[in-house]
């Protein structure tokens, strides 16, 4: 089946988190792709890259970017497809930079912004899952289990508090 | 027809940014509801609304809370749908609260985060609709339609710079 | 004797940091009582646990979370017994986010906020023996022991700075 | 009846904020006394004031200070009666002086910190409440009443989002 | 004379800061043209401006952007010229946001950033006759004589300490 | 001879930064003394220190603590000496919580604040000096020895630059 | 008598606040001066200022600016008479920015940085006295008087509270 | 041929960042000098060095310093030689410091700051060479080969996201 949702990231030093929305996305069985695009240095790839996703199917990115993270607003402007920004942490400010330079975009192009680092990324996986999810009813399914089960894991781990 | 988004905010005082999603929603055509549910002052509302949206036929989920914002994010933990959260402008610390309280979520259970203030909350409307959009090819060209007016007023605003 | 405090945790690696809290409590003497409880990932326990609280005797409540931590508010907002929030030290911002999420709270539902990490999950254990000490001599008085200790302990240490 | 909650703050500046302490006790029935006593104006009065609030009857102290907010610390120092922190928000940094200087206590002497500014000495208020609440089941019951009001008035207020 | 340098902007909203770069290069002489570029509402404008700037004879090109600010990042990714980069004051975080997604910028794409708002966009416009004086000496004697009446001006000013 | 400078702290654990201070104390042959006094732990010696500091003959006292540091402004309320106040680097906020703490003091009791850690408290050491050095020539020429040898070590470095 | 302190700022804009400097200067009856000396307009004066101060009879030198805050420090770095700086709250950063860039002074040069704005610019006309008055037991009085009266003024304030 | 930039650092603790400027001028074939000159330690230096540069056939001076971060301010204000400003990451503060004390200089004297910390020395060196390219069409093209290889290597490395 061709890929849903489409993994991107300003360079493979970002794969180690990025890794993690990439192995939500398969525990959840939705098709995805994934691929480095970087604003800064690959800007005109960026940019076909943004106008063709919807005509291939694509129907939600995740971009992950560090620093002045440009490529999840930048791949926003060029697509009305839903985006999903990941802070990636920054070496000095921790992801402080990297957070307000996705999440504060102006009034007209959103980014679907979450948190910084490892997590943010696990959750981004997450997120695009539930976007499909409000249209398929098997994947609703699988998300709620997924949750069930980490809801057990909780109620079982009082005992290991010693 | 019923509606695919909800709009919730903690507050009444919420309502003058919250009111731009709403906006932003019916110029796109997307059938919305609003109301008030507040994590701390209804608790019990918030997770029979979250409970029960799915089944309503609701799509997407708008949340606006400022300060320690837990609305959002405890309604994402009682359903599957996707959950956009508005960070409002607080007083203090001009929404950097708010913020931090919505994109800092921890594995498992994603917000996607907008803008702080009125911005975030247009944003957040049209991020529903992007959502949806993946579905419904109309109003991806409604969305795309709202993008190019958007960049003729840009094209045309240069001779206003004297 | 039944537990007076109850220290609960969103997960448990914040154990580490909350063992703190459970062993000042030992150390007064102030019957306690464990478990992991997820805002996020078990909300319906959250739940009951916050509005059986007060008939199963306890007191005072002890709620540690990091990042967007939603826990301590969340169980505020469904009881009205006091509540103690502890910031966990998050990867990414060191605890800032922790901490503003929980101490920011709305008009109506106060939690008592304490500092980011082991050194303020070690005062959650004090200030609950310090709110039940205003109805507990012997405990006050014990209360007032440790500060002597303290105190004593402090007198002596000019010495050791060579 | 004798007081069981004082109210002091640094300055008469910070009366407008602290009045909402004072404020919501008088709501809740709890008696309560109310005085001006600075850390670093009047050192003196507040080492005796600590010293001999215990045996004058006093239950939980609300301290209210702004900018490097010494005074809820300083009075934790000498009484081991619960300390409610009121971060006052200051003019430069908006109160995020405040609120560090009064949160990040070290391990020994806790105060229990509220929000800045007017909603956190509001919050003192209902705080210090809660904590005598827990041995007097009247109280309780006002403080619960107090609380299903404000959700009476949130579940009304969905009719005015026009 | 034909342009050398370019002010750009992205919004019309911009202006009032944006301007006092205008003035700046103006009573230096240095012949400038100006022109929103909105980085989200018109990214092909953007792209297009940012290849044809050197062939035109443009020198230096000074954005202006706020909050999630990717202007003067995108620009400098599509040409080698240098970039200065204005951070817009930002209505929550008063340009905090704007600052850090134009100065941290990742390795090989750098921006010139200057101070926030007003005095940022005056010292852009500075900055760019700086980077041409380094080739134009008389250009640099205007500058110096620039320096020199801001000299004149505080040498005279202590008069006015009343 | 007896001591001018009075270097006191809230802990052992803040020796090994507030040592530096003595190093250059005593590298600037300026007498001094050390003592661990806790504003929280010790209050009543940190009373009784501030009031007989300046009839023992003590000039200037330097005070380092980390977190909520409530130890130089405290002292500054109980002397009229000068007070150098060294923010300790903290754990989780890296001593911007300690920076707030000592700077931000509210009219009337001023203290002087030097750079967070290691490099605040040897500078604190040298400041002490220099407020001596108004009336203490062969002092202000010890220290301006100390500054011609870090300049030269600075000319000489340039060669290390491989 | 001729000036013992020094009152100097970058610009005259900064005279509202550093006037208080010298309003409790003249309160305690210490000789000063005043002048605007801008680092960055004015290097030379700058210079010819820190050089000569000590050889005048200076003995405390007080500098207020604002932002990129050099003043402070550069002065420092050319006299070894004590320093004081005070941060001017600045326009978009509130003054965080003039604190860091006056307190956080590498090793070797210190300034003695008080609070931001109109409390730290009165805070260092006390705190120059204070310096003064380890030699000056006349001065040293008048400073307690000054107390005395402040805590008077406390003491009475008390039945302000309505 | 002789140095187009000179490469400066408060101390050569900072060299193991500036060094990525000067692998970036020699990659770029600019030529270059480099020196330690400090502010704070070596004023005068600072000052001869700042006004003999222009004569000395320099074109733009790349300034590296870190927490209070002063030199390439204050050369700035004794050449009118473009100035960039690297901060350096500092030990409390990440580097946070040094960003505003670069960065938010006053009107009439910019200082083009980069990124904190090697990646913005790298992109000091690149930004020095770019302001020489608009009058160097060689070196515009070693600039714009530069980027081509960043991009390629970008293009070909999506393969390593295994």
């Amino acid at each position: 089946m061709s890929a849903l949702v489409s993994v991107i990231m300003g360079s493979t030093s970002d794969w180690p988190s990025m890794k993690k929305a990439c192995e939500k996305l398969e525990e959840l069985q939705v098709p995805y792709e994934k691929q480095v695009v970087s604003a800064h240095r690959t800007p005109d790839l960026m940019f076909s890259f943004a106008e063709e996703a919807r005509s291939r199917g694509i129907k939600v990115i995740i971009a992950g970017a560090g620093g002045a993270a440009h490529l999840p607003g930048m791949v926003a402007a060029k697509t009305t497809l839903p985006i999903i920004g990941v802070p990636i942490q920054s070496k000095a400010l921790n992801g402080l930079d990297s957070l307000l330079s996705i999440a504060q975009m102006p009034a007209g192009v959103p980014v679907a912004t979450v948190a910084i680092g490892d997590v943010g990324a696990a959750n981004a996986g997450i997120l695009a899952a539930q976007m499909l999810s409000s249209f398929d009813e098997a994947l609703a399914e699988r998300i709620a289990d997924m949750r069930k089960k980490s809801e057990e894991k909780v109620l079982e781990s009082s005992g290991d508090l010693v």
